[in-house]
């Protein structure tokens, strides 16, 4: 490649900006420019996390505004915050890859319930393509905004889209998932505090969670129907990882033949014939589904594992990057995992 | 209380025997007369359990067989030992508390599935009573072989018993549950060697538990009907507790006046109002559990947390003990958690 | 007893405050009758830490200050705080047990330097006894104030009282120490938030801790001559627990005698022959010791271990209470550890 | 490169060996031909570890025996097998890195105490070169044998080797040390089954190391100098990573320069300026110091960190590999650590 991309990451000092700066550090095609936080300005990146030390990177200042033109963004950045550089980036001709929610739900009125915020820019919402790979490769391949898909979405829609394909009727399906903490971010709080997580399960938003919109939302993109999600998290003491499992009352019963026709070419999704185990794909791009259906309760019991960080944010990230700026799909993100 | 009453723990070692110990040895109408282990026989408990230095068992020797005359015993012991030695202690006219599985489904046709041999003393099953004493506690004041539950059938049917008791009808349930590791017992396995067990979720069994039949057995019990369990455990890195989501398809929506009114006058289980975590039940017999009805899925979500060693398994047994011989029902098993 | 102690708490839902309530909870000569706390002051107690439902204490009125009269307060206050309140109480005529620092360093001009603040109250500061029952027995029995001696302090200077009992020389004393994160307190921090404390080992205050003081004046006031320490603390993802190591120059080689014979009437205090895990002492008041000398360095190296908010802050408060009303020592406090 | 390097890796499905793979599957300049596992042998790499699917590795068969001819082996195994591998690999004309302890210590007679054998091989152990860049690159570059550095060792020798370099004086070191459990390899053992060890922290071999006289034979190989050292190793509940405090009576005072020039030149190895934390070497090949002299006890504190798998075996491995093969040190370990 003769010039490399030259990328900004907004928020790079949360958890999803690392990670990304993990694998930007390492991308041979691109150079980070400018890494962007409010809460580390004026430092070094390797001062406020050393583990920078080698790579390119380590004496980057951390800075609030991008100090050099960019081609593309990602925006690490609180849901409100993006609402509105989104149109500002996209108006300069920039790139952007959003890890917010702001542009993950198609359907404008339901910002106010699930986000808190009227989302006042239509337009730039119907630009928006949602940034599932092995769904919507070949309109992320032509945009100019990628919404970077939730990690309970992603984790849920891949598990749920052989159906889909398939026109396979789902009606209700339930989703009950469990995540590690960095999910929540890298925000302090009472109860993620290290003692009181240490050996705790906790089940959360049981009655209302912004990513119940978006599954919904994206499953009717893909398979014209309506279909409802009863949708429970759980956060565990990991730092990362997440694994669901879904319900789907059906008579489909070829499951296996018909997961790993969809999955066939995929390279970062793999279904298995043990039930998975999130260990196996911490710091990877990878998803390991395991599908199961049991005659006695005709029920369809799947079983996906990913990164909450990595499939689900950061490394799809990236992914999405190379898929838009036609690389290699699986640039830099083609790693085994950190085991044990 | 004139006399003590003594008691001998079977398979003291284990974690279900050191959970016991830890609640005998503070009984004040309990003498724990024979400690006894395999594994470590031939030492004194606190060289092997440093922590009963500052009880009256730290010098009582571990040995393999009964060292003095007992009334009751516990069986912390594999399966297939509690199987046969049960109707010997029955002979010799002790009362039993069985923490293995061997006397817990009452249907002997399912044992070879289930637990992979043939059960060989039908008329021992039949005394069997099964000991979860907020559903049976007037067969366990007079029973004198109780059948310990197990500790994902102790979580999910305090949560279904609501429903059983009024009638309402289930059908099918599905029961997603996440234990720590000890619930696996102390048997040391690759899958749960620090290293490997750090920062992982993983499903298993998924396909086929034990603890299915258990559970569908006892609904038909208290039922009269028969409700198929549809049910995916999953252990996590946590030493102890256990968070089961139950999902009921169901019309019946008044929810927390049913749990409430159900279980008004129970000192163990309590109905609260936030989802729950499993750090303020660690070490303690309580359950607390948060029932929901979500309108737009017509599901019912309940969720239930419990210690796996406590009310899954241990300090049950004390429960049963204290009914079984007419004691206050609480005596030594009201104590908070440890927190953090 | 007649009567029960009426007691008081103040700071009651930080952790060494919820660790005393676990406690005097269960303990059959105490009745607490205010339990204070500024953060939830107006929300009963099990509505916060819902694992007091079994306990007397389920619906005590959390409040700002006390509802009622007591013989007895705990503070489990900031030092600043303590400093101040401590003499008001006294005036009033109440026992106080401060689990601050602020009446342990029995030299008035080191608090500027370690805790930022000048100590107003010289008179009593000289009423201030330092709580370590196994060396200061006698005057606690006496005492108004106790002051709880810290985590770090409690377990270095048990493993160095034999020697300072027999008035060997000591010199210099290198002190390398691992602490669970409560130790730091309750409130919330980036380092200590879950996803980065999981897999963590961090060094911390290398060139300045309070604690130091603390021991240098007490290992003078039990000896008359003066001793360095060299004190290094870390940080490590565990809840609780705390090991020390302790490393002199010495000449004296029985120290297996000599411990054991220093502690041969302790209850709390244990010499073993092996290397210690914390894992035995937590939720206990034990400190397990293990000395070693190594001939080839002329080394003495002392291992022990407690739990940092047991016999390290909260248990050890019992215990002074104990003392100073005349009964049992070990009353309530004599229990074995949550294991595992 | 005209011709990728062929390598083989013995023992490739202990923690060490798949820390090696994690590292190979991404080197640019090296071909994995065969990766032996005795207890895995006939199956495939990505069935046993699923997280290599995303690398070339993924297919590959697990064998008893090397499948292909190779120019280089890494050896993962026991001592006592490597002790007798060794020396057929050389006569056979092959490169070795051997990851084991049958190679470190030069002095032959210390085998027997240390090892618990006879080391047979006297004219291969002369051929062996220590394996720590940072002092011994110029022998590593001509190396046909690598004894790759205990942990310990690694960690320490960082830290003390500026005072060697210099001639400063030691005479006595103590190194207090912490670890992770994945340094104790991947066999099971009680006390590392996950509940056991969760919340535990736990000294051993404190009486008595190997890494003892391997640290002391490359001090003397280093220095010409005599050193002993007290060394006191302790576990804790993380799956990687090492600190290390070292404690030196010395009138040195000047360190925080006498590092920097050090290490000035060196890419893995970084003086910082607060207190080290594990978690940001984790994955990595760095190892952070931080050094302080405390002048009130005139002692050099030098805290040292590094991943255990890393700069304590596998990576560094690999940079001796890179230094063997006249390639860039650095290739394919000059990675950030995964964070959290």
């Amino acid at each position: 490649m003769e010039q490399a991309l030259r990328v900004c990451v907004y928020g790079a000092t949360g958890y999803t900006g690392i990670e990304l700066l993990r694998y930007l550090s390492q991308h041979p095609y691109v150079k980070v420019v400018s890494v962007l936080s409010r809460t580390y300005a004026g430092r070094y990146l390797s001062d406020v996390l050393p583990s920078f030390f080698n790579t390119y990177l380590s004496k980057i200042p951390l800075t609030e505004e991008p100090q050099e033109d960019f081609d593309l963004a990602f925006l690490c950045l609180p849901h409100e915050i993006s609402l509105n550089l989104v149109p500002e980036l996209i108006k300069k001709g920039k790139k952007v890859i959003d890890l917010s929610g702001a542009y993950r739900i198609s359907k404008k009125e339901l910002y106010p319930e699930f986000y808190g915020f009227e989302h006042v820019h239509e337009e730039t919402l119907k630009l928006a393509v949602y940034g599932l790979p092995e769904v919507f490769r070949d309109s992320i391949k032509n945009a100019t905004l990628v919404a970077n898909p939730g990690c309970y979405p992603t984790a849920t829609l891949l598990g749920l889209y052989p159906f889909l394909k398939e026109g396979i009727n789902l009606d209700r399906v339930i989703v009950d998932a469990i995540s590690g903490v960095s999910g929540a971010g890298r925000k302090t709080a009472q109860h993620f505090h290290y003692p009181e997580m240490e050996q705790n399960i906790m089940a959360y938003s049981v009655e209302k969670h912004r990513h119940v919109p978006e599954m919904e939302d994206v499953i009717t993109k893909i398979s014209g129907k309506s279909v409802k999600i009863r949708f429970t998290p759980k956060v565990i003491p990991a730092s990362r990882g997440m694994l669901c499992s879904l319900y789907v009352q059906t008579s489909e019963k070829r499951l296996k033949d018909l997961f790993e026709e969809t999955y066939l070419c995929e390279k970062f999704v793999k279904i298995i014939h043990e039930p998975p185990a999130t260990k196996h794909v911490i710091g990877t791009n990878l998803c390991l589904i395991y599908p199961y259906y049991e005659e006695r309760t005709q029920t369809a019991v799947i079983i996906t594992v990913i990164d909450n960080l990595g499939k689900g944010a950061s490394s799809q990230a990236i992914q999405n990057m190379n898929i838009m700026l036609g690389m290699d799909e699986a640039t830099s993100i083609e790693k085994p995992a950190l085991f044990p």
